[in-house]
């Protein structure tokens, strides 16, 4: 009997244990993390994705502060394939780890994965999502001139970067990354959304761009080309919740799409938090199979419907 | 017929022409190179690695210079995947535009590769590899003991943190390599020759370390990993050559490992240089195949033996 294949995307988030942000703390979290992945591997086929806000930020602080001549910032598009290299190792390694320490041998590959934008897509006319550190409004003004960012004031505490979040349309690697499944592979791919890339208008070349691609969008893109059977949004609540932190909140358990569009449309998600994950889920029960929402302890349970947010 | 094999090791400084380091100055020369390898790919099935000294040097400066306790530096080892992510990007992208403009269809992908090495290997008791950024003594004895780092004085130019440079003894990714291979892709992996990791003396789980494996010889294992026919080490210029930069220099061309090693005992190669690039092919024609040292310039030539050192 085949195993159910599932699509797993961590959040960055995911990998900071208390706001710990060092390499060795993230690799101790990424630990915890291999070993529940290496017992549901004797279940299920994984995929896993991963988000990248946090240390994405890290790389661009680091980049911006430190520019020279001779070591110059490099751009947004190549620091989320630097946070690929860095998160899709830290996994990989905890993963192999989980299987050495079961004394079994499974196969993890970590891929570096471009992710096709439209490059009409409205976002690029509306930049929105906030990258990198704070800057004076002075320094904002230099850099939307030298550099020609879009800078915005982010509630009283200084001038930040924003750039476009657009949606993901196709997946460069797609085939590679089904070779690798069907050879029993765990895969690591489109780390952070992916490095976004359009095409362009006459050659059709690909060109990487300055934008974020929100890390559920693609998943969930992701889940549909491998032909998952289930996607898992994964996240630090246990479910999604109606009427969140007031008096009458609930926890979602199984819905239908048309039950989750409803919830949608009436408010009940956080924008940037809570929303994207419930909307990429309903998008994948809607064409695919079933989408769940769920945090690492309830991970298991829910795979087998017994706990977290249903959608199917 | 089976098209030949060849694993290509280009250096980290061949992405960079004229000491330009942007990352659109980086990406135009992986432009050129994605065409020399979109053309070779009609003849032969290609693997690439590459090094990563400049880009990792760059990685390091942003992440010591710029450290905070909310943005920490990463250690080398995770620099060097963050290189892995950065550079297969740029090599990936380019062979894929080449394949655009070509109208042709081909699969290429970039994967994390760790590299075990020996914890017994004598390099770790004698680090002789500079890394990163100069620095005073003063902050170099801080660095020692705050770190743990061992420094070294550098030609009058300050004092820089030296690490070992262990052997490359296998490749934790050679399966998933060989999948991708096997499925017509052409495969870019051990960048920088690979992340550093030794195996836990009782539980054998996999632990980053900061060193630095020579791309050459961690190229000729792939070379033998993968079962390659040729392993061309490519660089910048067409030809080994023995007493070099003296009147009586002379171009080598095809010879057997034994000449190659009478030459290397004679100390015609410099080290850090020629010198790995030598040994590496050498042991490579003497375990399996045919070693190749080219330019990019006379690559092509060199794979039909008509140009370059060809050692067999």
């Amino acid at each position: 009997m085949n195993k159910l294949r599932v699509v797993i995307a961590l959040g960055g988030n995911a990998l900071q244990s208390n706001g710990e942000v060092t390499a060795e703390a993230q690799k101790a979290v990424a630990e915890k993390i291999g070993k529940t992945i290496a017992k549901l591997s004797k279940k299920y086929d994984i995929i896993i994705t991963h988000g990248n806000g946090p240390q994405v930020g890290n790389i661009l602080i680091h980049e911006e502060s430190a520019a020279t001549p001779s070591a110059p910032a490099m751009p947004l598009e190549t620091a989320v394939a630097m946070s690929q290299g860095q998160i899709g190792y830290w996994l990989s390694q905890a993963i192999d780890n989980a299987f050495v320490a079961e004394k079994r041998h499974k196969q993890v590959v970590s891929i570096i994965t471009q992710v096709i934008v439209d490059r009409e897509d409205p976002a690029f006319r509306h930049p929105a999502k906030p990258i990198g550190q704070f800057y004076s409004a002075k320094e904002a003004l230099k850099l939307s001139k030298s550099k020609g960012w879009e800078m915005r004031e982010d509630a009283g505490r200084g001038y930040r970067r924003v750039v476009a979040s657009p949606k993901p349309i196709d997946i460069v690697e797609k085939k590679q990354i089904m070779t690798l499944i069907n050879s029993g592979a765990i895969v690591i791919a489109v780390g952070g959304g992916g490095i976004p890339v359009i095409q362009t208008k006459i050659l059709k070349k690909l060109k990487g761009v300055d934008a974020v691609i929100d890390k559920d969008f693609a998943a969930e893109k992701l889940a549909e080309l491998v032909k998952a059977d289930v996607f898992v949004s994964l996240t630090a609540v246990p479910n999604a919740y109606i009427n969140f932190g007031k008096p009458d909140q609930l926890a979602l358990g199984v819905l239908n799409p048309k039950e989750a569009e409803n919830y949608i449309d009436a408010g009940h998600f956080a924008s940037g938090s809570m929303l994207p994950k419930i909307q990429a889920i309903t998008q994948f029960a809607k064409k695919k199979g079933i989408g769940i929402i769920a945090s690492p302890s309830n991970l298991e349970l829910a795979l087998e419907r017994r706990a977290g947010t249903i959608i199917q």
